[in-house]
């Protein structure tokens, strides 16, 4: 059976079975264990326990902590395969590698995460300095910068953060994760780091086959323009901000009822924003809006969509344009995004809609931060940087879905069942070879959506399926 | 300049200045500063602050946590073809690779340091689990093949662990350091995995060329068999175990009279202990042990004579017996070793009596722990253990001090210094090529120690090079 869908579904992974001698509650202090039964269902987030078979001891429930995992030598080699080929497009670009210690002290992260900051893990007071779990790899490498002042380097970091979100492990949201990060800090010409940055991204997606994917651009000038000139105060920028940015999850009329019932803002203004957030295109759009006569009156606008039209000339020569998207309704959450912002997602066929595509999840996001550096400097001295992640994890497991289905037809290799798997996941074509296809020399080519199967000679199977795959 | 000496002493290295405006304490709380000047001195391990120049804002001191550092990109491509030259060891001995989160449940590591306990970082309870980061890569190794009820495995991991111990930056102590881990899980015919191991140790350390070495072996059978037959009460054990294992950095005198002073052993159980943990030796040795007539009664240390005969049979074979000494005074601290323990210590010349080898550290260690898996397991069931681990940090901190000798001379390459720098750190050998050798196709090489210098034809220096220097 080949596997020759552009993106293969997921399949759906189960937990393993608890223990089933019931929930108990731990109630743990350090050194020493207070035990004692409480109902099923009110243990909270305390450990649960099983009672030993042997001995009658109190044996911990075997786990990781909440929202991460263990790697099998299988899945370490595919991050390793993964991993290498983020890492050589790095490397291509001209970056160096740095690391830094995944321990910050915890002043270090204050004030740069905005609403992020309740998701930072801190450190028990132990006597000594008070530590916290890096959240990003953006953060220690402007902490680097500024305390080696450093003020040109091209860097890449590839290590593990850390962040007490809500976990979606089958998404690939986890607790602990990989970030890939490829950073240009310096005073350079006008949008050519920010352009290499989205080049980059074009790349590693193009390279390891995911599927059809955009990339979002926008830039935190636009936006601010757009709120000046809709009339939101100031001081509701950031909550109008992260309402804008669930664009991509609900429609506009649920945003417009979240800015004007939660957010407070008035009717007219949100009205307003409206028209300009649900906005996308390419130079086309950008020059159409530095026209607008509200919007080009306002400086800090003017100067993101002058720069946006820079950018669009560069991906242009780069020759990237088809897969970008200027989208004002991305706003990314992060306090230190100071310029361009960026976001790429991959695209999937919708199941009831055949003809559109659907974003099925964000695998890389950045952008401009040219005021990070500066708030770590004695002397507020600025480094302007930008970069990009690379969200290895959703990737990791969009790869170890495809792993475990080609797994899935080695413990039951009936046909109807992998034809209906087929159907299922949007894989395209199936190749069959059976004795009668054996004798004669030829493979039977289905084509999954139709059910037409047609015998093709060997030597013509690959043309064939190059030919039905052409876009 | 020929860096040909088998082991670069240390280029002391300074910390960078720190700033000179005067210490000033931040009494820091979550999200929150309250600031205020105290005694220079006084300042606790709080953080110090500078006043910022610009602005008049409190900027922190710019620093790593202590015990922590970055790798700049030159450090991290040291480390990586380090790392590469270990993992390609392993690989070559058949281990795959897994992963584990550097977050463990707290109750995992409960109990299985022993006085390493204390130095666990636990993280803030913030509501959920409560969590630590772990020590080492065994205890979650051996989680990990109880919670996937693995039996079998050969498997290596190269990651971060986190000790609140003091650090000796210089040495290559760090709070946050690389282990290399390869254990052998699993029930083998005896002693195979345990040579095994030794052979690694000793691949690796010779492939590295650091020089001398020499890998010391015991066995907690054979030390808990000592102690019984020297009238130590068994409460007393773990604390004769400690002090014994000082016995590389301080003479038997201080070790006997701590261990009657602070210890509370008698004199006569000190003087018969010194009897035995003062030797070492090989296969000669065991053979003696195996007849001595108190220590053959006990039954434990019975088993371990034998065995440590075993492996010596295995070392034999594998051609390493020459680096390895039956070391009575090797006792390892971690709680969970429960046969063969082994620890790799680099030699070098000492600088006072030339003809010795002192020991300059150790660089890797390990042993057998047959029931660390068990203490995981609901039903009690053992998974006899054995693994090494590779003290990468301390390597590094060496070949990083030889690249910065090489550095130095760049910036200063008068002969005279050269030579002197050569003469301190014991390179034994000097090549000078000046304008009368170029012209003479020659090449002057200098022998450090007596400083005879002989003119050698260009094409037979390589010759001449390796005969000087066979051992």
């Amino acid at each position: 059976m080949l596997r020759l869908g552009p993106f293969a579904a997921a399949v759906a992974r189960c937990q393993p079975a608890g223990p089933s001698l019931g929930p108990l509650c731990l109630a743990g202090s350090r050194g020493s264990f207070a035990r004692s039964w409480l109902p099923a269902g009110n243990c909270g987030a305390l450990s649960r326990q099983v009672r030993a078979a042997a001995g009658g001891e109190w044996v911990p429930v075997l786990k990781t902590p909440k929202g991460t995992r263990d790697h099998s030598p299988a899945q370490v080699a595919l991050r390793d395969r993964l991993l290498s080929a983020v890492v050589s497009c790095f490397k291509r670009h001209g970056a160096a590698a740095i690391d830094t210690p995944a321990l910050e002290l915890r002043e270090m992260l204050v004030g740069k995460y905005g609403e992020g900051s309740k998701l930072i893990y801190e450190l028990q007071d132990q006597g000594g300095e008070l530590l916290a779990l890096r959240y990003d790899l953006t953060v220690p490498f402007a902490r680097y910068l500024a305390m080696n002042k450093i003020t040109n380097m091209k860097r890449y970091h590839v290590a593990k953060v850390y962040r007490r979100d809500n976990p979606a492990t089958t998404r690939g949201r986890y607790r602990e994760f990989y970030q890939c990060d490829f950073d240009i800090a310096g005073q350079f010409d006008p949008m050519i780091p920010d352009a290499e940055c989205l080049k980059i991204v074009h790349e590693i997606l193009s390279d390891l086959q995911l599927g059809d994917f955009v990339i979002k651009v926008n830039d935190r000038r636009i936006l601010n323009g757009v709120f000046v000139v809709c009339g939101v105060p100031e001081s509701k920028f950031i909550p109008a901000c992260s309402t804008v940015d669930k664009l991509d999850k609900m429609p506009w009329e649920e945003v417009r009822s979240e800015m004007v019932g939660e957010k407070g803002l008035s009717p007219e203004a949100a009205d307003r924003i409206g028209e300009y957030v649900q906005l996308r295109g390419g130079l086309d759009l950008i020059e159409r809006l530095l026209q607008d006569p509200k919007l080009s009156q306002n400086k800090l606008a003017k100067e993101g969509l002058g720069d946006m039209k820079l950018l669009f000339e560069y991906l242009t020569l780069f020759g990237i344009t088809e897969k970008i998207s200027f989208d004002l309704s991305l706003a990314r959450g992060l306090d230190y995004y100071t310029g361009v912002i960026f976001e790429a997602v991959l695209l999937q066929q919708d199941n009831e809609h055949k003809e559109e595509l659907v974003n099925v999840g964000s695998v890389a996001g950045g952008g401009r931060y040219d005021g990070l550096v500066g708030m770590f400097d004695p002397k507020g001295r600025k480094v302007p940087c930008v970069g990009v992640s690379i969200g290895i994890e959703r990737i990791f497991s969009i790869l170890e879905q495809r792993l475990e289905a080609e797994m899935l037809y080695k413990k039951d290799p009936k046909l109807l069942k992998q034809l209906q798997y087929c159907e299922d996941t949007g894989i395209p074509l199936a190749a069959i070879v059976g004795e009668q296809e054996l004798a004669d020399g030829v493979v039977k080519l289905r084509d999954v959506a139709t059910r037409q199967e047609v015998d093709i000679p060997r030597e013509k199977l690959i043309d064939e399926i190059r030919r039905r795959l052409e876009p």
